[in-house]
Order: structure tokens, then C-alpha cells, then sequence
């Protein structure tokens, strides 16, 4: 399973105290030991403790563009590596650091396949308060996520596009780590953050990735700069790996779209893919399609990506294309051609505005735990798909006393109102007119 | 055992994972927090990988000196904390944080005892490459470091002095901690070393501290700024727990006095009960007795101080005491009387200075490994009381090519070469004498 390159010369093993202590005091380590760590973890023969010291150590020392392109290499030949070379055409794959009413993924997968580049998409672990991609798809009646690695292949040959849940044979070291990085406070590590990523993206067999770093309330990365740096970090590794990356550097301060929830968001993602929607997802889906064709060699002008893009949303290749990689994976279509056969919740209500003025700031982030609440079922796991927010009213909105901030489906009157609790405190009014937000802030490459 | 305050208010426990990011994030933590961890350690509720994060997040971040009182005083109560109400006197204990060559505490803990000032000395763990006190004193046929914490408290009581082990009642937490330390490269940290030295000082009834902090190659502390912090950190954090303290930063850059060993230390440190032996240790054994004698209230002006330290050696009061506590604690006093008693090793060679100049530098680390290689037996453990080093030839000593710079004791011939490696390699000559090490740097109380 694992592909090592067994080197000639002899390195002697170092202790793994001595490797902290090298990461405390700034050293950069060599390819040899960044291997002794990835196959000593993988063995289990790192202990825990030592692999908590080097994680933090990480933290505030960072490692350098090379360091971190070593360990998401080692970390990608942890496991099985993805052999798509079978298949001509460029393959490329889009991550984003999660946000709040964040359908790109779901409109953009399909999308990019329509124009001639196979996505090969798994999704990991989530952000606890985001609703996941595969989330949003539960909501669609036999859609199952679940797949080996030659049903992902074929797949992939046969439609051109994939969403499946991650597979424990991707970079299985990359799972032991981010577990201890989720007890250990080191889960913004940008190194770690970058070789995590990479390394599974990669081994996913994608040639190059489009990333969308999200910044704001409703992002795990509150700071800009910090989204900034993260953008570097994947766009600098990336290129120390040989693989092609672009990052835009996006605007998460507030809900993107106008819905949020499953099944809603699912039927918000089906407009977008025929090239309608609120004005904030449309630009993100036309920006972060454009960067997906060019990458992919499939559009050489910024005018022909553009043009490519919108034809495939405009002529219904987008559409087609996401019926048909649902109907791959066994999902029902009736309810995509007509989305008034998704579940609805028992009861709408609305948020009223507690006063007159300007939707001022909104905090994305409590929405979705607001929303988390109301679709949370006794049994976990599954969310309930008929409830959620929508007619979210965004930033610079002008409201009356009494009109509705959003509307709220749900079926369980006894949460309503922790729920709403959270749905409030997301709200800031003022009197006057804010400045609008800007979207995407910062593109890399 | 653990005597708890119990405080009436709700606390709310923490996650793991907070802390650790509270505290990675610069923050300071409150009383509650620290007794809630150290209460964790002890009831092995924290995992270990969440406690290497942690002493990792303290190396980097630091603590404040009220933090690290507080966290001194729960280790210190994680435990038995010696009574000695009914003893009097001042009790007063001397910590160095370790040297090569160093002999002082061997003559100041009876020194102090002789002046009227109660030494209540526990031995913990030092360094690999140091040579403890209990190494130096199982030279002694008989003499035991082992005793319960009754017979500390009554040899305390009738003899005024006592050198024994670490007693794994006292500040158990400590031994938790300062094994993770090890293994995950947080020895450095200065809160934790100020932390543990205090909680395991106080716990063994100190009501006052003289500390002796060693900077140069034969510390673990290489950087002189670094044992000047070290030195503040102790006695700030001591002010905070109402206890006296006072701290000297001391030279480590060669080897103390002209032996280094076990029997041929004992047996220096005879000469200098006896007010004889090389300048710099008479210096150190001086200025560290008239602190402790000071800090107890023994005397009160520097000239009262100093006549104290040196009547208690002049007239042989100091040796009566070290023979005294010897003899209390199992060993037999003959040797001390005559100190050719002592085994003696089977061969004795110089190590000859390969050019004529001046002594330069003198690496005491490396002259610590030749010794330490020098003394090991098979059965690991106990060392060869019978080799060593002697005649040490001090930085700023001239010498002919061919003349000794240390005559080398040993026993096994098939060590030799090894070792004297370590010893060759420890000398720097130099045509110019070179500027004398200043022994005594910095005073702070």
C-alpha cells in the first residue's frame, strides 16, 4: 500500500525529543526525518505526548514552503494514491475552508465536469457548526456518498465528476493528525493546515486545485490576514509540489446566498446551476469556475473561461451534468427536476426586524448554529432536510419594523426558541446604509 | 494526603483543549484552572498528549509570576507538606540548578547546620552528564540517602541537617510533569522549572531558598541571559508564596575546584569543611553560606554573616556537623578522618597538555562525559567511587608542553581511550593568558 523510496544511504533515526526540541528552537527538518515522523506515526510508534509537543511546536515555529511540501508528500504516500492517469482530460479539484450557505461545491463539481475537467471531490471533516456538502446531498432521496477507490475511478471515467466522502485508504496519517491537532489547539497551524489538505487532494489524484479560503464569522479563520497567509501557504506548497493552485481569498461575514440548511440549500444550488440565484453565489460560482477552466488548460483567455462557463450554466450542461453524477450515485432526480417534491418543514415563520434601518453586520456563524439546532435529530448522524433559513436578508438591506430578516422552517416547535435565540443575536441594525462587502478580496497564485 | 481548600463558588470545568488554546494564545490562567490541572494530572484525567500540548504552549507563552506561584503551591499541595512547626530554628534549603566539579552543597548544608540554621535537603533528579550529591555521597561505606519522611523530620530535629532522596510523597505531580518535560523538549521552560523547584523546596518545610544558578558549558543552562531570567524567575515567584529567596548566577565554564568524581569530590569537599581547597570554591562555599545565613536571620550585617561562615569552618564545627549527619544517616566516619581510607584507583596517568600556553577555555560538560564514562558500571546504577579527575588545571593556568593538564583515575583500561577523548577535547590552549571567569555574575533577591 505504501510506495516508499527507499534511499541508499543510511540515516540513523533520531529520537523524537530531539525532533521537537529541533522544531522548538526553528529548525527546518530534512526529507529524511519528516519520513522517520510520517511512517513512525503511521506505526504507532510515535507516542502521542511526543506527537502533541511536535504539533505545537509546529504552531509557533511554522515550517518553511519546503518542509511543508515534504511532509504533504509523505503524508499523501501514507496511503493509497489515486491513479487517474487513465483518463485524459485535466483533473482538477476544488477545496474551500467551509463556510455558511456555501453551495459553490455543490454547483461548481458538476459545473467544471460540463466544461471538460473531472472533479475528483471527497470531503472530509468539517468546521462542527458548518453544514457539509454531503450534508446538503443526504437531502436527496438514495444519494449515497459512500464508494471504493474503482467505483470513485469509474465514476470519475464514466461522468467526469465525483462527490464522495472521504476514504480512510487517502492519506490515513493525515487522520491521526488532525485528530491530535483537534485536542491539542493546534488545528490553525498554517503548515498543518496546508500539508492536510494537499495531501489528500493530491492523492485523490487532482492535478491542480482551486482553493477558496474564506475569512469572517462564519469561517473558522476569523482574521484576514490569516486567510491571506493560508492562501500563500496552499499556492507556494502547491507549486514546491509541482501541482498548479490558485486561491481567492473570500468574503465570509455573512451567510453567501440566501438560504441555509439542507434540503433548501439543495434547491438553491439547482438555480444557481441554471445560471440564477443571488447575485453574492453567482459571482463566486462564475470566479471560481473561471480559475477552474484556466487552470485546466480548458479556457486560455480570462474572456473564453468566462464564455465557458456561462454557456455551460446557460445551455443546462451544468444541470444535466449534476443530475447525472447524482443519479451515479444513486440518488433519486425526480425531486431535482422538481424541487417542490423535497421535504417541507411543518412550520414557516418569520425573524421580524426589531427595528427600522440597514441589515449592518450579520454573524454567519451563529445562524448556523441556530440552524444546526432546529435540523439536529435525537438520533444524531442525520439532519432533518425539510428545515433551515431562507429570504436571508444580506448586509446593506433596508428593512421596516416588523419585516422579515429571514424565514424560518422548522418542525420541532421546542427548539424554536434556543434557535431563535441565536437567529437574533446574528443581527446588527443601524441607520445607516453600510459599506457593501467585498466578496473576493485577494486572489493568488 | 492533598489538603484542598475547597472554594464555595461554582467552577465550571474547562475543556482540555481550552486551556491548552488559552494559553497558546497568550492568556493568563486563573486559580481555578491551575488546581483544576494539577488535580487532573494527578487523577490521571488529562491525557498525556493534552499535557505535552500544554507544557509546549507554557514553553512558548510563559506565565506570569502570580501564575506560577499559584501552580508552585497546588504541586506543592499535591502532597505531603513536612511539618516542621516544632523545630524552631530557621529552616533554609540551597538549590543549584547543577554543575561539574561542584561541591558546594556537601559543605554548605552542614556548614549552615552548624551556624544554627536547619538544612532540610532533598535530592532530586540532575542532569545525565552531573554527578549528583548522592552519587558522590554513596562513596561513603554505609551512608544512606533512603529514609521515610518520620526520620527526616526527626534527623532535622536532633542533627540540624539531613541530605537525602526524593521522597515520592512530596509534589508527586512534579515527577509527572517533569517526566513529560522530558520527553516532549520542555525542560527549558522557566515556569516550570520555577514551579517545580519551589512546590518540591517548600513541600519539604523551606521557609526560605538560597538558589544557586549555574550558566556556561557545564550547565544545562548555556546562556547567561537565560540563568539571569532562570534567577529572577525564583525569587519573584518565592516573593509571590511569602517566602525568602535569594539567587546567585554562577560561572559553569569550567569545572568547580581541581577534582571531579565521587570519593576524590568527597574528599575535596573534606579539605574545604575544613576552610581549605581552590579560590573559587572557598568563594562560592562563602558568599552561598553567608546568604543562607543571612536569609535565615542568623546574622544580620554581611561582616556578622561572614565571620559565622568562617568561625563555623576555622574551628571545625562545619566537619564535626557533615561527619555528624554522615554518621546519622548510616555511614561510617572513619574515612572522613582519614580520607587515604577512600578506594583508590588501580592506575593514575596524566593528560598531557599538547603545547605549551595558557589554559584558555575548559569545556566542564565534556569533562563530566569522560568521568561519567570513566565511573559506569556494567550494572549500570552505582558508580566506580574510586576514578575521576583531580589536579584540574583552571582557565588562565600556564603550562609547559607535556605538563599535566589533570591527572585521570581509573580502574578499566578499556575505557581509557573513549574518555580521554571527552578529557582532550574539553581543553582550549592559547598563547595570551586569557581574561579570568567572573565566578559570581549577579545577585538577586
Amino acid at each position: 500500500m505504501r510506495k516508499r523510496i527507499i534511499t541508499a544511504r543510511k540515516f540513523v533515526k533520531p529520537s523524537f525529543a530531539y525532533l521537537i526540541e529541533k522544531k522548538r528552537d526553528g529548525g527546518e527538518f530534512n526529507h529524511d526525518e519528516i519520513r522517520f515522523v510520517v511512517d513512525s506515526i503511521i506505526d504507532k510508534e510515535m507516542p502521542a505526548h511526543q506527537l502533541a509537543a511536535l504539533c505545537m511546536s509546529i504552531y509557533f515555529q511554522n515550517m518553511s514552503a519546503q518542509e511543508t511540501a515534504t511532509l504533504a508528500e509523505e503524508m499523501m504516500l501514507s496511503g493509497e494514491v489515486v491513479d487517474l492517469s487513465k483518463i485524459t482530460k485535466p483533473k482538477i479539484d476544488k477545496y474551500s475552508t467551509g463556510g455558511v450557505g456555501d453551495k459553490t461545491s455543490l454547483v461548481l463539481i458538476p459545473l467544471a465536469a460540463a466544461c471538460g475537467v473531472v472533479m475528483p471531490n471527497m470531503n472530509g471533516v468539517d468546521e462542527e457548526f458548518v453544514i457539509s456538502n454531503l450534508d446538503k446531498l443526504s437531502a436527496i432521496p438514495g444519494f449515497s456518498p459512500n464508494m471504493d477507490l474503482k467505483k470513485f475511478v469509474s465514476q470519475l471515467s464514466d461522468v467526469g465528476c465525483v462527490m464522495s466522502e472521504q476514504r480512510s485508504e487517502i492519506a490515513p496519517v493525515d487522520e491521526i493528525i488532525y485528530q491530535m491537532r483537534q485536542l491539542t489547539a493546534t488545528i490553525p497551524s498554517l503548515p498543518l493546515i496546508t500539508a492536510s489538505v494537499l495531501s489528500r487532494k493530491l492523492a485523490q489524484g487532482a492535478e491542480g486545485l482551486v482553493v477558496d479560503v474564506k475569512w469572517g464569522n462564519g469561517s473558522f479563520i476569523k482574521d484576514l490576514e490569516q486567510a491571506k497567509q493560508l492562501a500563500r501557504s496552499i499556492t507556494r506548497v502547491g507549486r514546491s509540489m509541482k501541482r498548479r493552485c490558485v486561491a481567492l481569498v473570500t468574503d465570509m461575514n455573512q451567510p453567501l446566498g440566501d438560504t441555509v440548511g439542507t434540503a433548501l440549500e439543495i434547491k438553491e444550488a439547482i438555480k444557481l446551476l441554471k445560471g440564477e440565484g443571488t447575485e453574492d453565489l453567482q459571482e463566486l460560482v462564475l470566479k471560481l469556475g473561471m480559475e477552474i477552466v484556466r487552470l485546466a488548460g480548458v479556457a486560455g483567455s480570462t474572456l473564453s473561461a468566462k464564455q465557458t462557463v456561462q454557456r455551460a450554466l446557460e445551455e443546462g450542461a451544468a444541470f444535466e451534468k449534476f443530475k447525472e453524477m447524482i443519479a451515479a450515485q444513486g440518488g433519486k432526480t425526480d425531486c431535482l427536476d422538481d424541487p417542490s417534491k423535497f421535504p417541507e418543514a411543518k412550520f414557516v415563520r418569520k425573524l421580524p426586524a426589531p427595528k427600522r434601518g440597514y441589515v449592518h453586520t450579520i454573524n454567519a456563524g451563529m445562524i448556523a448554529r441556530g440552524v444546526q439546532l432546529l435540523a439536529s435529530t435525537k438520533r444524531g448522524g442525520k439532519l432533518d432536510p425539510a428545515v433551515g433559513v431562507s429570504e436571508i436578508k444580506k448586509v446593506g438591506t433596508q428593512v421596516k419594523q416588523g419585516e422579515p430578516l429571514m424565514m424560518i422552517h422548522y418542525n420541532d416547535e421546542s427548539k424554536l426558541e434556543s434557535a431563535l435565540e441565536y437567529l437574533k443575536s446574528a443581527y446588527r441594525l443601524a441607520p445607516k446604509r453600510p459599506n457593501p462587502p467585498l466578496l473576493v478580496v485577494e486572489r493568488v497564485a
